[in-house]
């Protein structure tokens, strides 16, 4: 392989040198050339006039989106690709980083590659529709994503989805929770990549397995995608087959890689990765050469920040009501510690969360801080404050998961860890396991719709619920659940790489990539409250006319999770434990290594909805709690205790991450500064969500 | 399941009864119901004047192509599928069996599933063009099996392809040799058949591996197909849904049946099958009921075989020219004996070669008569006498096919056996011993491009060959050539089945369907010659500049294959264990089972212009021999001692068939009648094609 550094391009000659010139390796470049910053925030700068002007245009632009019943304009026509449209602007002569979606800002783009109807259906919503062609192109001839999965779901699959105790599978949209290392753009600049790729593609041979030759394949499709990112920079006037030669450059590449992502997928969670820390290293750079002020460095980041606002996709309303909105789940990961010791908090870590200032605050891109116990204090107060002024800041617990995937993994979608080009995630939704309970007391019986949708276990018949035999039931039920959900899993994730696969985003990973088979589970709280209720209270069974027990009457009172109560947390650590060990034993696609979430973030309203009522005490259609959080008003010991019964959850049980959506006024723990480090230190779940 | 006798279709209820009611066995029926014949063919009847006048018109049609340039007309702009043509006709108030491929006899349909480029190819060579909006879908959206073949090819295969040891390969073309059995239509009705296929579809559940969640797709675009011959059929004016009531009924369906599939799929071969003998039972029936006449009968078959002609392709010069013409490979397999010792031969297999008299003689179908020494007397003269004035009807050994697969196999292409809807096989065209054995003396060099092909084994430098040492080096030369033969298929095969999958064929399969995985050597009589001529004479290595073996001088005799000597024959079955022991060792698509042909019926002759000078004193270009002929004029000792040597050839290693080109004139054996049953008595091939 040969050096990258060449005579037109001597700028690079300033970094230090390191294996990263030998191999593509991000995180040997930033080790070895990053500068840990431990000082405050004073040195950042206000927005320049560009940016200003370049924010009104796009607030004014979101402001009739909105007025327009939530869609500025939608393509009908133009099926997305990496390369499928000419150059936009929001304003030209104002961008100083440039790329859109389409050729108009908010202009949604079309992606019918995950479902045709899918695609249709999110046109007609907004009273669009699909050019006939393209619905015939994708009906006669181009199979998707969405008809390959109903192909092969069995009669049983298509039950438990259609009850809800399967929910969100990702079967007619794009899975997303892939996230491309979008930073090798900048360092190596497109050609090395593929070049890269090319060797990686000739290294299969010998026996032709089905493995190997879908993998060869997948290979030839990302040299292709690397080829179509070049071209998208074309388009923009920018040649980036070479590496990034300044600040300005880094960011751009960076950009392009990440449009290319959102042009190809429409994907339930399109994060970023990790990029503050190393274009950082860039910034610095040209800070030391005389090229760049801090002015100018905040601006190519508020810039950047903005063009992240601006993703959208075109989505259905059924789709919005389950995210709670119009997600894109554009995850930064900032902050956190390196293995060596050192922080990786650079200055750019603090100007990525300016941009809350500078903006204005807003959910996305999801600025997520890698908190650790030895973050710098400056830095820990600087997140305070800003979590404070700006309620949008998602805190995640660093000390855990470097211990897990070392110092380079950045979050996908809302708690998803994973290294950055070198892991990816088959992203599975989750498992109602409120319901399930519910299922193992009727015998398979769905509460609400009073259809056979479980196998005919026998169901209980007793007036009073007995622990015991409720416990054994539930055992058999999650039995099956679980091999019904990894199976449903192995048919999506096989659909999507058949007929929707992430070419751009995969070619900017390794080729002996680490998957993960990310299941979750909803509903816990209620659960384990549930049979908490049942174990330490009399819980009454109240049947309909068919015997189905629709209601419970809870006679006495019962520990309730989220007061850092033993008795029911251990319920739920049992439960979390039994489900994923349950999982484990299936086969999963690709030889992945299955995970479990337990978050909900938004979605646990649309779960309550289906799910009957609860031995809890719970009425149907109240919404189940998010993720871990304790059902809410329950947790009555106060934020410590309501923390540290999640906290007792086991990560390695539930290594797709825990997440806590955690909303207290700041005086409710006392000093404002310290309260995020005194909580997550002793804090077990991959995630705190905390919204302040 | 439910009997399929109803009340609205009674006439079924005339045949006997079976386990074929019950479920879907064609060959139940047949056993069933089936009148052998044992009578000459004095019962047959001339051609009635709509044969006479179709018929016409039919010549008319190819005269005029011929005229044209080999091609009357093209589609550019329909993509042929099943239901893409509205009904189509030559002259429909003459037609009794009716359906063309596109809405015009001899227009040739638009097929780029299987290669845009090929398509686009064969229309270029005519003068045609294919429409710019198919291209654009076939390049942008819907990927093609070329195209995937080629994106997994590895730089070897590339070579070994490009330097013709690896030749004919299907990767841009439809490999075909897939018989669909569809008598199923004609006895179950398509109702009955989706029916079938759901139960299939339902009965795969549990844990979803690729390979089922693979067959459990492919059983969804069968149904889907299923529905698709249904419409095909009501396009014409049919309701094929339910059984066919009558002999005409039977053989309309059975060609819905055929029809989807060659308006489906470009294969390499599209073989019909084996159907006389099951529609002899509808028309006896008939017959007895009094509502046909055996002139009306003859007409039928007739009218069948005339629409069986009309098959034509969208195919390349290059194409062409490796197939010597515009073949079809309709196959028919006629007669044979039942496993119960009751001959199949029933006066329809008179019928269907009498078709060459009434018609006039024909290359396609291609009338395959299944030999076995205990066919009937009458029907053996009949054949005997039908090759002589017609020179048109291949021979296969039916006691040695029916050993391996029962009575109800047919013959797909040339020699490839398969029990009609139970097996199928990935065809996989051959590799050039002949070749392998001058790179086996050369070290992989290629004698004709002076590149490496092949590792770098060590050449042989002496000047003179010593038998030992070429053959030590050509085992290990054929070590690497089997392995990547077998990869190459691989890839293949598994590109096939993602981009070009025969649904309609397969819809005529049981579920669990046995593959063959069929790979076929070129240059046996060669290779044994060359090999021969080392050992028993004296070979003189002539070199160029660079050292390669351009040449040889053969000092000496030395024995020839051909002539029953077993010196040299010894080494021609020495060379077939051999070589398909080393296929056996690897890994093949879908666990298929490997089996091996020898045949190269046409397209020796090409594969003769690529190999060079061969240490037999067969000069660079000269055609190889076909399949496993002596070579022309080698075979010095009469046509008994030819024929004995390739009867020599183990069929136990080459299972997918051997095939000897046979011409000779009717005296050089003295009494006509009798020598095809003296000749096949000892012949343990699959395949004797003998053109008289």
């Amino acid at each position: 392989m040969q050096s990258i550094i060449s005579e037109e391009n001597k700028a690079i000659t300033e970094f230090k040198n390191g294996k990263w010139q030998n191999e593509i390796d991000v995180r040997d470049f930033i080790q070895n050339n990053y500068t840990p910053y431990e000082g405050d925030d004073s040195f950042l700068e206000e927005p320049t006039q560009a940016v200003i002007k370049l924010w009104n245009k796009c607030s004014e632009l979101f402001k009739k989106e909105r007025e327009n019943g939530g869609v500025l304009d939608m393509d009908t026509k133009i099926v997305s690709s990496v390369t499928s449209h000419q150059a936009g602007y929001i304003d030209k002569d104002l961008e100083k980083i440039v790329g859109l979606q389409t050729d108009k800002p908010l202009k949604r783009s079309l992606q019918p590659f995950g479902g045709i109807r899918m695609a249709q259906g999110a046109c007609q919503s907004y009273g669009y529709e699909v050019d006939g062609e393209i619905t015939e192109i994708f009906t006669k001839y181009r199979k998707t994503h969405n008809q390959g999965v109903f192909d092969v779901y069995t009669p049983e699959m298509k039950k438990a989805r259609h009850a809800a105790i399967l929910t969100g599978l990702p079967d007619a949209y794009g899975r997303g929770r892939i996230i491309g290392d979008y930073r090798r753009i900048a360092l190596y600049g497109i050609d090395r990549l593929i070049e890269d790729k090319k060797e990686q593609h000739a290294s299969i041979d010998g026996e032709m397995t089905a493995e190997k030759i879908q993998l060869k394949e997948e290979l030839m499709e990302q040299i292709r995608a690397l080829d179509e990112i070049k071209q998208l920079g074309a388009i923009y006037g920018f040649d980036i087959s070479q590496p990034a030669k300044n600040a300005k450059e880094a960011v751009q590449w960076i950009y392009f890689g990440y449009l290319a992502a959102v042009k190809e997928q429409n994907g339930a969670a399109m994060s970023i990765g990790r990029t503050s820390t190393f274009l950082d290293i860039y910034i610095e750079k040209d800070l030391k050469n005389g090229i760049l002020t801090e002015v100018q460095a905040q601006e190519l980041i508020d810039q950047f920040i903005m063009k992240l606002r601006l993703v959208k996709f075109a989505r259905t309303p059924e789709y919005n009501s389950l995210f709670s909105g119009d997600p894109t789940w554009v995850t930064e990961s900032i902050g956190g510690m390196g293995t060596d010791g050192r922080t990786l908090v650079t200055k750019n870590s603090f100007r990525y969360l300016h941009t809350l200032e500078n903006l204005g605050t807003a959910p996305e891109p999801n600025m997520t801080v890698l908190w650790s116990k030895n973050l710098p204090e400056n830095f820990k107060k600087y997140c305070a404050s800003m979590s404070i002024k700006t309620s949008s800041i998602q805190y995640e617990n660093d000390d855990l998961m470097r211990a897990m995937h070392g110092d380079d993994y950045a979050v996908a979608c809302c708690v998803s860890s994973m290294v950055v080009g070198k892991e990816m995630q088959f992203f599975g939704a989750r498992a109602n396991l409120a319901k399930c309970l519910l299922y193992a007391i009727n015998g398979g019986v769905d509460e609400r719709l009073k259809e056979q949708i479980a196998p005919k276990y026998t169901p209980i018949t007793s007036e009073y619920l007995d622990y015991n035999e409720v416990m054994e039931k539930y055992d058999t039920m999650m039995e099956w659940l679980a091999g019904l959900y990894v199976n449903t899993l192995n048919c999506i994730h096989y659909m999507h790489d058949k007929y929707c696969y992430e070419k751009a985003q995969m070619a900017l990973h390794d080729m002996n990539v680490k998957r993960y088979f990310a299941t979750g589970i909803a509903g816990l709280s209620v659960v384990a409250d549930s049979l908490s209720a049942i174990k330490y209270a009399k819980v009454k069974t109240i049947r309909d006319e068919n015997g189905i027990v629709v209601d419970y009457e809870v006679k006495g009172d019962f520990p309730k999770y989220g007061n850092n109560d033993d008795r029911v947390d251990d319920i739920a650590v049992n439960i979390v434990k039994t489900f994923m060990s349950k999982i484990r034993k299936h086969h999963t696609y690709r030889n992945s290594i299955p995970t479990m979430s337990i978050l909900t973030i938004t979605s646990n309203v649309v779960y309550g909805k289906k799910t009957g009522n609860t031995p809890d005490g719970r009425k149907m259609g109240i919404p189940l709690a998010p993720g871990a959080n304790p059902m809410h008003g329950r947790d009555m010991n106060g934020a410590a205790a309501s923390l540290s019964s999640v906290a007792k959850l086991p990560f390695d049980y539930a290594q797709d991450g825990i997440s806590n959506t955690f909303s207290i006024i700041p005086s409710a723990l006392g000093k404002d500064e310290v309260f995020l480090s005194d909580l997550t230190i002793n804090f077990d779940g991959g995630c705190c969500r905390t919204f302040l």
